[in-house]
């Protein structure tokens, strides 16, 4: 509140609310009379901060919830752990997983085996992103497989350019390339405030996996 | 890829990667090694961008996954679609769940009615809070009741600090106050990078709700 309601009485400041709010309202139902499309959206969450692809599974556990068919694809291997696994399992009419054989991941250090990885998951991913039968992909951790140049950029593009009208399709990763955040509908990019990391607090099952 | 390797050889390129990954995993086993302590973690979500609560409500699927307990408490109405209460449904024995009456909503317009509302959610959620069944408990958008004052930030940073050693709180909304950021383990600002109501697409199942 600001320093000018300090002398107003509960009942003026009860008024006041409620004339703000109304005008808050009427604007907020504007916006939303204006906006009629439905569409596929591609979703991409980026950045350096924690719950890309955590929001990521939200919406995919909200979608399953909502009666949709979900298909994930996970380019970096090892990542998930059973929880979200168990999740999905309540679904099993709904949802199409792919993981990828070894994956990306740092234990490798294979390059060779990794770009042959990426590809496999990439096809796969594909064909769940152009079929009639999925309503959301997540391609998660893809824009790690794209910054290593694994897979070539235009490759992808193309695909979200011809993907069916109503495919939702959620590609998660840090440092998103410009072109993909520049073909997205929707970008949020998660930055990191505080991570307890810095004071030595381990990774923790509900927390980090 | 650097212009530098341009010239490389594929053979060349693969063990300057396997170096490269080789590094990279010693460091990260490294600063993994130092990190021991497993506590209770304060988590914020806050920004402008999208994300916040899915993200929160990733974490709490993922927990039920994992077999936790875990508490939910609305402050604001008629925010979330039957998605995730679908899914919650699915953990009938792990989930408790609070929805405040009338919330807090733009439809309201009734200061009085909301603070009101604000109070018995933020009972509920300290209850949740202190006790010792639920493992994690999610204050899904306090955020937006501590920015207009309903409640005062005080008493929601002397629960944090009482709580239970191991458990986890989750604040999720716009505008999280300094002091909460300050008191948190881990703070994370979804920032909008590109939303698709700018282009006159609407909110949609699976997506928004």
């Amino acid at each position: 509140m600001s320093k000018k309601t300090d002398n107003m009485t509960e009942e003026e400041l009860n008024a006041r609310h409620a004339e703000k709010m109304k005008k808050k309202k009427a604007a907020r139902d504007k916006i939303i009379a204006t906006k009629t499309i439905e569409k596929g959206l591609t979703i991409v969450h980026t950045g350096k901060g924690k719950g890309k692809s955590t929001a990521a599974f939200g919406m995919v556990f909200r979608a399953l919830g909502n009666g949709m068919k979900v298909a994930v694809v996970q380019f970096v291997k090892g990542k998930w752990g059973t929880g979200e696994r168990n999740v999905l399992d309540k679904f099993p009419d709904q949802v199409s997983l792919a993981t990828m054989g070894e994956g990306f991941t740092w234990e490798t250090q294979d390059r060779q085996r990794d770009i042959d990885a990426a590809r496999a998951a990439w096809e796969q991913a594909k064909t769940f992103i152009m079929d009639n039968e999925h309503d959301m992909v997540l391609c998660d951790e893809l824009n790690i497989v794209l910054r290593y140049d694994y897979l070539p950029i235009e490759e992808v593009l193309e695909v979200l350019e011809q993907k069916p009208e109503m495919k939702h399709v959620i590609i998660t990763g840090r440092n998103a390339k410009d072109e993909l955040v520049e073909a997205a509908d929707l970008v949020t990019d998660m930055t990191q405030v505080k991570h307890p990391f810095r004071s030595g607090v381990k990774a923790q099952v509900g927390i980090e996996f």
